[in-house]
């Protein structure tokens, strides 16, 4: 197997399609297991997998943790609640503290943009081997979302092979909170690296117009954007209009938490205009993958019957897939630490 | 061994006196280990047991999740507090959630009577084979704890052999706050079934009158109760007269986070007669079995003295086997799981 | 090898020069290891271990719960937040719960000095065989605390072999809030006990004079001291004096959530004085270790150069060897353990 190049799993935006090949081939074989009982696999036996998460979240966190454990790890928790940090701590002493007790791979969900990318260049100075995985940072990113969205997505159209190429020129509709989402950023990068068209469709307030800019801002292009070919981003006001020729929708959460009383005023013409619903998705002849992050805000951003009714409502999929995926990126994580490990003892590796 | 007849265990009022007997058998296996080292059993190895407590408790979490880790399965925690449920989802979404990650068994507890119900309505609806056990919802039902104080008035009556029919016509007294209790409504469920009188006993505010006709109420005889011949319910307000002609006494918690302040009020004069003494206990000649489902409120419904230094106060016998009993409650729901899934690969099965 | 005659942890205030000793040379063979995974160590098979934190401490409760599982024990964690405290519960009750469901050893932190001393009485008093360990009491002992901090200063002074003798008349600093310090209480035990003079150095209402007679207070006479010649304590006000002849120095936390607000006025000039910096450092001709508890407060009492930059600052060492210690800690617990049980079992013990 190509040896995976990566320390840490920060942003999708230094992903090549060899990377994503990578992961979504391995992810698929982990999710491949259709049995009741589901045996551990020992590739992760002996590493301390810790996940710090400095923002509430229980299913993504459940979701890295279970995949790790799947994977043979032994998992430790940090609850940001009743911690060190309200005594005053640094989230980066945090992280050293959690590195100092041996831990192999620290999990971070952080409140700021680049939360996770400081705490990893910090780990990097010291020389310590830890990687950091982001499971989400302030409106920056959500790469295991993004993947896991990306993997559902190639697997729907391709259902016995993972095809990523399957995606090209796809139409893919992102409805909602583009502004406040993390996901949606992972998405578009995800997405667009193999070519599918973005349309972001919301009110302005929501979708502002330079979120077209995306994909060539200056931020990608610093980083040597590794993707050559993407697909385009459009912005779109009308959920109506757009539905008719796209070919998968995905609907953000509107994150309430996020949004001041204007934002919030907004929300019963919101409904009107952007809830998906079975009435909208009969505007498209075909039946529409659909999309959803979680956790749902019913009847606002979706309709109850299209999670409870629709046939190709994903959100099940997305949440089961998401195991198969953390566990490829844990695994592939554990990879390259070994490989540091055995240049650092070079006698492990010599026959 | 007979197989298990229920996918999820909401409720013991649909339980026959063959699946008590088969539960409280199992349970006694469970029990017999005498060693300061206990061994992991394999029963449910690769199982993903998941606690949903959308409630505050930690004795009957970690009775459930160390009864499950016994059993070598895999757990996972949600916690409410930490949760997605502040960001608006609905309990059924985050118990779906949960199933989609895989988990084979959703232990609930919840602040609404039947809220565990219908979320097992909502999966059996949805054709998902995961399985709901009930930890504790609103006023309604407590089933696990109802068993455990079943299987410890058992054993109490008849230690070498577990012989329900040991209860039958046995006066059985339960004190204190009735009416807020889910504890109280599965002890009469689980012990009336074998033949158990029960005496309720407390203030009308606690112990309304009505509560005389819980076993024949339009409830029972809608689920077509599998019981023929329960034993019958007297209300007292005295526990001094009650006490001489009792076989056994079960103490409830005052559930003053359920009271409003006219309750609270009332609690001096409530001590005075109804909390459990040394000298109360003087009443019956008897050396009485004393059970209290914990947390202690002690010198409000029961003396310290009575919890420190009465012989047969049952309290720390009650907590060790609540875990036998959830162990068997565990491992039966996934013995009905696994014949479920032979049914769908039907080849495993063959010779 | 020797046995080890402690039931519980609760104080190093009746450790011998033997207890440290044996404890310190297994918790070095537990650290030797220096691979990247980490193998589990069977030791504590079948064991259970139960975290109870009645004050909120994530990184002290991680490292005693990743060492229990390091040796292969099973663990459960009580959150004081979320449980059974607040439904009135008492602290001693919340043990016995935890000891009646098979718990072998219970690791307290408490709020009040003295607290997990009261739950070992008690369950002595019970004839229960649990273990107590004390995770930090009230302004009492943090005796793992200790016993780290002990090792970590040995293995500086004598790198190749733990050798408690190095320390004799060694001088170490303990500089800052001694008054609210449970862990500076354990210090002076432990680094006294091998013959090290202590300097407490701070101002007068941080390091009140009375500080001075810690170690002949009537506290440890009437404990009956084991150690016959324990070094002395000094009082100094001044760090920059103090700090030309010290050989180590011991950097406490600003514990501001244990001071009132006239302390806290003083910060401002407490860091003038007090915050160990790279300049004061240099006072020393010596490259002197420095060690901090944590969670530290950067650039009040310690500054950030220190942190990051100084070579000697041993405050990761501490946390990684926090696990080693917490790991003979509980292996030589459970050994008292299986002696006491077969003791009770005596035919196990016969060949």
């Amino acid at each position: 197997m190509r040896s995976w190049p990566h320390k840490h799993i920060i942003s999708l935006a230094n992903f090549s399609k060899e990377d994503y090949e990578q992961l979504l081939t391995l992810a698929d074989k982990f999710n491949s297991n259709k049995e009741n009982r589901i045996k551990k696999i020992p590739f992760l036996e002996g590493y301390l997998v810790t996940s710090l998460f400095f923002e509430a979240s229980t299913r993504t966190r459940n979701s890295f943790e279970l995949a790790a454990k799947r994977l043979s790890a032994e998992v430790q928790t940090f609850n940001s609640t009743s911690s060190s940090m309200s005594k005053g701590e640094t989230d980066i002493d945090t992280a050293l503290t959690y590195a100092s007790m041996g831990s192999n791979i620290i999990i971070i969900r952080h409140s700021s943009s680049n939360g996770p990318l400081k705490i990893a260049q910090k780990i990097d100075h010291k020389k310590i081997t830890t990687s950091i995985i982001n499971a989400g940072d302030g409106l920056n990113g959500h790469p295991s979302q993004g993947l896991l969205d990306l993997y559902t997505l190639i697997n729907f159209f391709s259902p016995n092979k993972i095809n990523p190429s399957v995606l090209n020129s796809k139409n893919i509709l992102i409805v909602g909170d583009v502004l406040h989402s993390r996901v949606a950023r992972s998405n578009i990068l995800a997405l667009s690296a193999f070519g599918a068209n973005i349309t972001l469709c919301g009110p302005e307030e929501l979708v502002p117009y330079e979120m077209k800019n995306f994909i060539n801002s200056t931020y990608l292009n610093q980083l040597k954007d590794p993707i050559k070919n993407r697909g385009g981003i459009r912005i779109s006001r009308s959920l109506q209009k757009s539905i008719s020729n796209t070919d998968a929708i995905i609907i953000l959460r509107l994150q309430k938490e996020r949004m001041n009383q204007n934002y919030l005023d907004c929300l019963n013409s919101y409904s009107t205009y952007y809830c998906l619903t079975l009435d909208k998705l009969k505007l498209n002849k075909k039946e529409l993958p659909v999309l959803h992050p979680g956790p749902v805000n019913r009847d606002i951003e979706i309709s109850s019957k299209v999670v409870d009714e629709y046939k190709n409502c994903l959100i099940n999929k997305q949440i089961k897939n998401g195991i198969a995926i953390r566990m490829a990126m844990l695994f592939l994580t554990s990879q390259y630490q070994d490989l540091i490990q055995s240049n650092f003892n070079p006698s492990v590796k010599k026959p």
